[in-house]
């Protein structure tokens, strides 16, 4: 089994982004597959087509996108995507589109092909706090996340990390170290390998 | 012109839900319109009839619902409700879905056809923070979202309110006065009796 | 019974400061006391010694200051000021002290001398979120509560308040209305006059 | 050199405390002083005299006490005790003061003799968010700081510390994990014995 796992580069002012720190701490297998990476840029009009054509190089049987939100607490797989790009700060090619349609006659969201659930409990079970997020926004991260699901057919799905402690030092903002994030990373991907199963309850946000 | 605006029973352990004395609070005309109201219980398997029966006993041009966001600092019009009921609470009929659709077969999710942005706009002139929001969450007031988009072929949408002071005199929550937000409600319904347009700029959320 | 109450002027780079805008719908008299007022510069140096000469020139019995307090939720009486200068911004007369003693040899801190439980407790049965504060900060609204506290033999203290919406229209930041805080803090000046007493009950902070 | 670091059991409801967990972690010296350790009872009447006398067993030149502030991002040395014990929850023993003095007749405040500043530099230079808090509450964390200012002579102080991750998995709260913590602590203590100096610049809160 081939896995894609991907990354952003550094956005917004920042000078690094966790997900590719994760990324890079990575094994090269997890539970007998195989974990193929890229970094894409944080633009809008490259960053899908760069993980579409990762995904059909590798010949990936899933594919994981990670991305940074800075200020959540928990590692986040994101429930869906929705069709808009609606940017409030300029990507970093400098675009910064207002309730622009993904794709053109798109449907308006699709849902996470990923166990999202199940890595949930995988990642809590490892000691890294989690949980099911029903917005992954609508910049890059999101447009990201429909692209694939629009355009490949095996399960796919993003996963938002926190800040990590370095960007943070000075700052009264929730954080976890790369060591932490790349743990609950593994363990999701073991989940989503070995195929587990969440328990069906609730887990969903009051609004 | 008929605006029918509805609003929910308190649940979760509180006693008031603001949105329902928001209504109570409303002129019976805004800008011309007559304003028609509706108390709907919080429940999933019949909030959404009662606001489509009531859409159509009251001739409504446009629908918008109200609901408490406890938490939130900012009265949001959502974007877009997802086919989905994951509940981390049971709804007041015991109901505790999870990860249930809304409508078998129906699509992934509708955006809100009321003027998000041209009501945040108003809003903001009335001196009332306001935002649009990415998720209604996936409790009753994503349902009701999506089960009046599925039903009705009017403008149609949601608009989430903070808690109001009386819920959180002891507590350490960002809340609003009732009397606020129905300036601010009003600027909104304003703004859509109207047909007012906001600029076209982006104001999305990163994550 | 003369009461002085004070407010500051804008600082941080905002235009208008909430206590500034309470102080100017506080009523004349309140439970027969009369409410003396004065704005004071937001600065270091001087804004001690004027609130001291205006308590002097109206004889005043008791003084609150009040102060604004971005990012809380709640009104808050100050428990304490402690004796030091430490400055995250430049005041409004471009000092940025770090570490400074306001009185040198003076002791560590002043506990507030008005009833800071029973003004909560009246605030709250006003309907206006209100919780005892432990700290002040050490900007300005510290100093002043100190220096207050020093030089004066009457009861005195300070009340920090939310930005009031204005501010914060298109910020996710808790706020109030102006009005609902001019409630909430004649509430308190009206408990302080009648001398009500809070019941004993702990209301302290884990940290 | 002697150095004295304690640390609390478990309180609140919950099953473990960061800061018994870092005191396990620590090494037995660091830069060249002794590390001894002892862990006290979340009990006002029982925590300071418990580690009083273990300053007084080990020869102590210097005594660090560490607990949780459930909630806040950063590692917090804290720079005043304030007279005052004053629980919204009852310690250990069942004990819930209101408004009780610590010390009878005692000053209103001892400012901590740790070099707090110096503390936190050190620790952000290991990566570690760190920052000065002006309030360490008025339970039973500020009562041992305040105990132990007044009855020792040799540097003293207190340093909260956020959750760790095993307490938060399934709840939305920033947290650290007990290694992050411990190497920030480590970081803190190395820079006590060898008397780093802090650059002078402002550091404080607004409120």
């Amino acid at each position: 089994m081939n896995l894609l796992v991907t990354a952003f580069e550094p956005f917004g002012g920042q000078k690094i982004n966790p997900s590719q720190q994760i990324l890079e701490s990575l094994p090269s297998t997890i539970a007998g597959a195989n974990i193929h990476t890229v970094v894409v840029p944080t633009v809008f009009a490259t960053a899908g087509p760069a993980v579409v054509q990762a995904a059909q190089r590798e010949s990936a049987d899933a594919v994981v996108c990670l991305g940074q939100a800075g200020g959540r607490p928990q590692v986040c797989p994101e429930r869906v995507a929705i069709n808009v790009a609606d940017a409030p700060i300029a990507d970093n090619a400098g675009d910064t589109p207002s309730d622009r349609p993904i794709v053109a006659d798109g449907p308006a969201a699709y849902f996470s092909t990923l166990p999202i659930k199940a890595m949930v409990a995988a990642m809590r079970e490892a000691g890294v706090p989690a949980e099911v997020s029903n917005t992954a926004g609508t910049f890059v991260c999101n447009h990201l996340m429909y692209w694939v699901l629009h355009h490949l057919d095996v399960p796919a799905g993003f996963i938002h990390v926190p800040y990590c402690l370095e960007q943070v030092v000075d700052v009264a903002q929730p954080a976890m170290s790369v060591a932490d994030m790349t743990r609950g990373i593994s363990a999701a991907l073991e989940a989503l390998v070995q195929g587990r199963q969440a328990p069906a309850q609730g887990a969903g946000a009051l609004h």
